[in-house]
C-alpha cells in the first residue's frame, strides 16, 4: 500500500434493508492511532471499505458488523504527494509541496452521455487546470436542461426517491469519472448540494441530506483528492436555514475521517468561513481587489471559486473578455489568493463548458497557462507586500495624523477624507486605488498593474539585495527583462498599456 | 444690446483705496424688476459695470457711488441661446435648448505663456467639448510648476499679496483668454480655490478669500457661460471647515445677481448637493454605475466632473485607456448624466493637457464626439429607464417577497440575499448587475452593454409603437441597424464584445 493513496477493502454480505446507512465499519490502528471508516454497499452482495493511509509502516484493520474479518498491510512512501490540506493563507499537500489551485468549473460534467464526459476530460488534460468544481446532483438550469444518464437514487413503490437506496449505478459511473480526472492529477472541488434542480434533490429534508451524505461519505472520503464544497450558491435554498448549514458542515466533518478541505460557496452572503471547519474561503464575487483584505479578516486561503466566466452568453455573469478573465485571475493571484475558472460560449452544439463540459474555445486558459507558468516557478506562496495604502491611512494614529498634518496638509486632509469614507466606497468610489501586490520573502516581488496604463513604475525593493526585473504582458504572454542587479527604490518603464505586472527575483 | 449678451457699461473716476470693493453700484430696469450689478476698477480712472439682460424690451439704469449717471438701451432676441441653467435633472440655455455638458478639464489653461494658451484654444476648437474646467488661481503640482506669467493679486510694501488690489493686468488677461473660449460656444466651469498652490492663495484667510470674491463677481457674473465651481476638492483645504464652504457658497450665491450654475467639487466626501444654492451635483469618481443612485438621490444634475484621465502617468488617477475613458462617458450620459474628459500622457515638452493644455493626444476625443453626435440626435434629454434591477429587489414589499418565494423560491432567496447586502457590495461584489440604460419617453431607448460581451440582448419597448434598432459599436464609431419595426419583447444580436450599445428610436 502506498502513502497517501486510497486503499479499499472489498468484502460480501447480503443486502440490508437501508444501503445508505451499511452496519459496517473497519478499524485501522498503526502505532500511534486508530481511524475508523464505514463500510458501503457497492451493489449485490458487495460491500467496499475505504482507508486513505496518510502515516507510512504497518497497520492492522478489523471489522465490525455485518461481517467480521481482520487483516494488515504494510504503507511505504512511494513519493506520491498526498491530500491537500490548508497552510496559512495556502495550500500544500501531504508531503509538503506547494499547491496552487487554478481550478475550472464543470458543473453537470458527470451528467452527461460518455462521448461528451470522454470529450471534457480530453479537453481537461489539454489545460492548465488542476481543480475541477463540479455536482454531485444533476443540474437543471439555462443550456443544460438535459437528463442525467442515471439518477442517484432508487425510486420507491411511489415513484419518490428512496435516499436509502443510492443508485450504485450511478457511484460507480460517478467514481469512473472522478478516477479518471484524479489520474490527471486534479482535485475535486466536490459540490454536495446546489439550488439549480427540477428533481427535488434541493428540497430533501434533513434527514435525507443526513441519509444521502452518510453514504457519499463512507464511499469518498478516503479519496486523497477530494474537497467538499457544501453548496453551489448555499443561500439560494428556500428551505434550509443557516442552522441547516451548520449542521450540514458539522456532518460532514465529523464524517469525514481524513479531514478534507471544506468550504461553502454563496450567491450573495460569504459563508462565515471563520468556523472551525471551515478550511478556506470559498468566495463568489466580482470584487477581486479585495483579495487581500479577506485574507487578512480570515486568515484562511481564499479561492474566487466564481467571478464570473469568459464567455458571451446574455447572462452577466457569462459574458466577460477573456482579457478581463485573466485580469481577474492576475488581481487574484497577485494578491496572494486564488482563482477558478469557467467558460460560457454560445455553441450551436448547446454545450457551454461551465456546465456540460465539452470544448474549451476560449482565450483565456492559454493565459491561465502563462501565470501558472510563472507561479510555479517562485520559491514559495505569494504573501500580501506591504498593506494596501488606504488601509495604512486607516490604521494611522491620531498622532501619526497629526504629523501628517505638519508634514503634508492636503495630504492630511486626503488621509481624513479616506479615513471617514466607507470601506466599500474607498474601492467602488476611488476604484482602483488598492495596489496589487505580492512578494514570497525577499526573493520576489510582484506588482501587477491590472487596466491602468502607466508608462512607469516605481518599486520599493530591499537595499540589500539584488534583483532581476521582468515586465510581464499578460495578454500577450511575454517576459522581458527590464534590469539586472536592481536594489532598493526603481522605476521601471512600462509600455503604457492594461495588463502588465511587474517581477522583481532575487538574483 | 441683445438678449442673454453681456452689456457692459464704462465709468471714468479716480483710482479708490481698495480696488477689490468698489463703490460703484448701477441699477438696471425693465417694467418687472431691478437687478443692481457692483462695479469694478479696471486700472487707471476706469471703471466698468456689467449685466446680463435676460429680458427683452427696454431697460433703464442708474449709478450710485462714486459716480453719477443714468442710461436706458433697448434689448432684441437676435437669436442668442443665453446662459445655461439647470432643468430638472439636465440642463438648458435660457431660450429653452437642451445643453448636454461634454467637458474637458484643463486646470492651469489661463496660467501658461501665450503661445501654449494659444494652441490649447486651437485644440480645443477641434475638439468635441463644450465645457472647460479651469482655474482662477496658477496651480503648483507635478508635470505644473512653471510661475504663471501674471499674478492674481498685486503685492503689498511686505511682499506680501494685497487682496485689496486685484492684478487688473491679470485680470485682463484671464478675461482675454475666457473671451475665446467663450467665442467657440463652450461654457466655463470656474474653480474659484484649489489646494495645489504654493504661492498662499489656498491659504487666505476668509476675509480675504471674500474680498477675492467681491472683486471677481463684480467682475465676471454677468458672463453668460460662466459656472461657479467653488473648488477643485473642497475637502483638501486643512485651513476650511465645511462651515467655511457653506459660506463661501452663500456668499457667491448672495454676490451673483444671474445666478450662474454653482457646485463644489470633492476628493473623498460629497460635497452636500441637496443644498439650495448648489445647482447640479459636481463629482469626483469613478463609480459611474452609480449615476443613477445619485440621480435619483440629488434630483439635480449629476456631472462626473473628474473620473480618472486618459493618460500613461504613474498617478493612478491618470492612466486610463482611452477605451476605459470612453467606456466611463457611456456609462455615465446613457445613465442620464454627464461626464467631463481629461488627458495625461507624458510626453517630451513636459506639456500635460489636464493641467497646461497644450495639443490633445488621446484616442478617446474622437469616440467622445461619436457619442456627442448621437446624444445630440436625441428628441431630449436621457432620463432613468425603468429602476436598477437591485433598486426593485430592494424597494419590494414584504409580501411582494413572499409572492415571490411561491412563483420562484431560488429568486426569493437571491432577492433576500441581495436586500440584506450593504448596498455597496452590489457595486462591488456582484459588479456589473447595474444595468445601464436610458430613455426619452418611449421616443427613444438605449442600452449600454459596457464591458459585458454578450452575444445578444434582450430589451421590453412599447408593445404600441414600432422601432428602428441599432447596434453602436462605441470604439469602432460605427452604428449598424439591426431591425425595423420592432415592437415589444425584442432580442438584439451583438458582437460579443466589450463596448456596445443599443439605440431604438421610434419610427
Amino acid at each position: 500500500m502506498e502513502l497517501g493513496k486510497m486503499v479499499e477493502l472489498l468484502f460480501h454480505a447480503p443486502a440490508q434493508e437501508t444501503w445508505a446507512r451499511t452496519d459496517l465499519k473497519v478499524s485501522f490502528s498503526n502505532e500511534e492511532k486508530t481511524v475508523t471508516v464505514k463500510g458501503f454497499y457497492d451493489g449485490g452482495n458487495v460491500y467496499r471499505a475505504r482507508f486513505l493511509p496518510e502515516n507510512k509502516g504497518h497497520w492492522e484493520w478489523r471489522t465490525e458488523g455485518i461481517v467480521e474479518e481482520t487483516g494488515s498491510f504494510e504503507c511505504v512512501d512511494t513519493g506520491l504527494k498526498g491530500r491537500v490540506r490548508a497552510a496559512g493563507t495556502h495550500f500544500e499537500y501531504a508531503n509538503g509541496d506547494i499547491y496552487r489551485p487554478f481550478g475550472t468549473t464543470v458543473y453537470a460534467l458527470a451528467h452527461q452521455e460518455d462521448a461528451l464526459v470522454g470529450e471534457t476530460l480530453e479537453s481537461l488534460k489539454h489545460s492548465p487546470f488542476n481543480k475541477v468544481r463540479m455536482c454531485v446532483f444533476p443540474k437543471h438550469y439555462d443550456y443544460n436542461h438535459n437528463e442525467p444518464p442515471v439518477d442517484p437514487f432508487e425510486k420507491d413503490d411511489k415513484g419518490r426517491w428512496d435516499v436509502d437506496r443510492p443508485c450504485v449505478l450511478f457511484w460507480q459511473r460517478f467514481e469512473h469519472i472522478l478516477k479518471k480526472i484524479s489520474d490527471m492529477g486534479m482535485q475535486i472541488d466536490l459540490i454536495l448540494f446546489h439550488p439549480y434542480d427540477r428533481w427535488g434533490f434541493s428540497r430533501m429534508t434533513m434527514e435525507e441530506n443526513r441519509r444521502y451524505l452518510d453514504y457519499l461519505l463512507a464511499r469518498l472520503s478516503a479519496w486523497p483528492n477530494i474537497w467538499w464544497s457544501l453548496a453551489n450558491e448555499y443561500d439560494l435554498f428556500p428551505h434550509l436555514k443557516m442552522e441547516d448549514w451548520f449542521e450540514i458542515e458539522e456532518y460532514v466533518a465529523a464524517g469525514d475521517p481524513f479531514h478534507h478541505l471544506l468550504s461553502n460557496h454563496n450567491c450573495t452572503a460569504l459563508y462565515p468561513f471563520e468556523r472551525e471547519n471551515v478550511t478556506h474561503c470559498c468566495i463568489q464575487s466580482s470584487w477581486t481587489e479585495h483579495a487581500g483584505e479577506w485574507l487578512r479578516e480570515y486568515r484562511k486561503p481564499v479561492i474566487y471559486d466564481e467571478m464570473r466566466y469568459e464567455g458571451n452568453i446574455p447572462h452577466r455573469w457569462g459574458n466577460l473578455s477573456a482579457f478581463e478573465m485573466v485580469h481577474r485571475f492576475w488581481t487574484v493571484c497577485v494578491s496572494g489568493a486564488y482563482a477558478t475558472h469557467g467558460e460560457t460560449f454560445v455553441n450551436d452544439e448547446g454545450v457551454l463548458w461551465w456546465s456540460r463540459g465539452g470544448q474549451l474555445r476560449g482565450e483565456s486558459p492559454a493565459r491561465i497557462a502563462f501565470l501558472k507558468g510563472i507561479m510555479d516557478e517562485l520559491p514559495g506562496p505569494v504573501e500580501p507586500w506591504e498593506e494596501n495604502p488606504f488601509g495604512g491611512v486607516e490604521k494611522m494614529t491620531e498622532e501619526e495624523l497629526e504629523k501628517q498634518k505638519e508634514e503634508s496638509p492636503v495630504g492630511y486632509c486626503f488621509a481624513r477624507g479616506i479615513r471617514a469614507m466607507e470601506p466599500l466606497h474607498r474601492s467602488a468610489w476611488i476604484s482602483g486605488e488598492t495596489i496589487i501586490r505580492g512578494r514570497c520573502g525577499k526573493d520576489v516581488f510582484l506588482r501587477y498593474m491590472g487596466r491602468d496604463c502607466a508608462s512607469s513604475v516605481e518599486m520599493a525593493l530591499p537595499e540589500d539585495e539584488k534583483y532581476r526585473v521582468e515586465v510581464i504582458d499578460i495578454w500577450n504572454m511575454t517576459r522581458t527583462e527590464a534590469m539586472r542587479d536592481a536594489s532598493g527604490r526603481i522605476r521601471v518603464e512600462l509600455p503604457g498599456k492594461e495588463g502588465m505586472a511587474v517581477l522583481a527575483v532575487k538574483a
